[in-house]
């Protein structure tokens, strides 16, 4: 069901549907382009931390193969929301759990996960104007989850040489890659994704590996619009 | 006086000349854009490590206005011609040593810079062919000095908010940032180079600040071609 103060709108592939609180956080072209970027070992066990509204596991499910998807989310409305959405869409193989990520390695087990994707809250929690809404707020704020407990968990949760996705603001590069590096994911991949060619990058998509070897393949840039302002299909 | 052996170039700004081995290693786009992306107060005093040519040294004259430049190069006929350069141009500020760099702190003391530079060896001495040439070898690989070398230099010779530029290949970008905050030095300014618009870059620009606070700027793409093939004038 849909409750009076959510939407339910497609996302375009699979005739897949999507639950949205029109009051609350609604995903963004970050969740798209960090699903567009995550790849998924056919019959993967992936986890998506931070899950929201649950459109990366939709989307991974819609393009690619993995055997299950796990997600984990906070806030119990928003998780309840996600867990609607696995109901009426049929997918039975999405499990959404609302828990802290803090709990998900005893919950789920260390080392049991082939993939981890999270497009965590993006603010430093001392700085900025914190919105008033609790909800807004939890979605870009790190209040209840730090970068450090994000890349904390993702370590503990996947096994020997698994794959950790992110997404994250391109001014944080520099804290997550130190901070995956502090926690044995060695960040092998990483994309800028870019306005326009002439301006500055807005978001980094980084893939880390789990006790991988040094060495970061930096992909060709992503532009969200053409220098005509025109949005890209690659998107 | 220029050797035999040597060849003699002009930069193509304020009419000043380089002399360069034509058996050895001659100055390329890298020099060129890090010289470009660095930026120089007034007056300030400038360090350039492992110098090579000095053609770093040379660019940043042509185009900014410090006080005075030193310049640090290991190998002896290569800071001699470098020298040799120097008087060559009349630039009597910028002062040519043969050393080490790793003796630098103690030849020139410690935090007495305002800005240093460096071109530095991209390869790790134990990865790939060692050209058998002594010369190339040095300016190519890490056999003198490694990146954690330089890094290092680079904090002990800087004042207090003082800055470092360096540019490095794109794949070595998480040794560089992990380095540098290590040695207090944090990253504020990176711009990726790339081919062009639909290529992965190879060269990372990056201006750390000592004992900075974490945020980085990255900047708008570089491309070193349009996507015709055509070189692109802001280099």
């Amino acid at each position: 069901m849909v409750f009076e103060h959510e939407k339910l709108d497609d996302i375009g592939i699979g005739g897949y549907k999507i639950i949205q609180d029109k009051r609350g956080f609604c995903f963004g072209s970050d969740a798209v382009l960090l699903a567009a970027f995550t790849r998924v070992p056919k019959g993967a066990r992936v986890m998506d931390l931070c899950t929201g509204t649950g459109i990366i596991p939709v989307l991974i499910w819609a393009k690619q193969s993995p055997a299950s998807i796990d997600a984990v989310e906070l806030l119990e409305d928003t998780a309840d929301m996600a867990a609607r959405t696995m109901t009426l869409n049929g997918l039975s193989d999405i499990r959404v759990r609302c828990a802290d990520i803090k709990d998900a390695p005893e919950i789920y087990g260390r080392g049991v996960f082939d993939v981890v994707t999270c497009n965590p809250p993006y603010m430093h929690s001392g700085g900025g104007l914190v919105n008033p809404s609790g909800r807004l707020a939890a979605a870009r704020h790190e209040i209840f989850c730090t970068l450090e407990d994000v890349v904390r968990t993702a370590s503990l949760l996947l096994r020997n040489a698994g794959r950790f996705f992110m997404v994250h603001r391109a001014d944080r590069l520099c804290d997550c890659i130190c901070t995956l590096r502090e926690h044995r994911l060695e960040p092998k991949r990483m994309s800028l994704v870019y306005p326009n060619s002439k301006k500055a990058p807005n978001l980094a998509l980084i893939e880390a590996l789990l006790n991988g070897k040094p060495q970061l393949k930096v992909t060709e840039p992503i532009f969200m619009y053409d220098d005509n302002g025109v949005y890209l299909q690659q998107i």
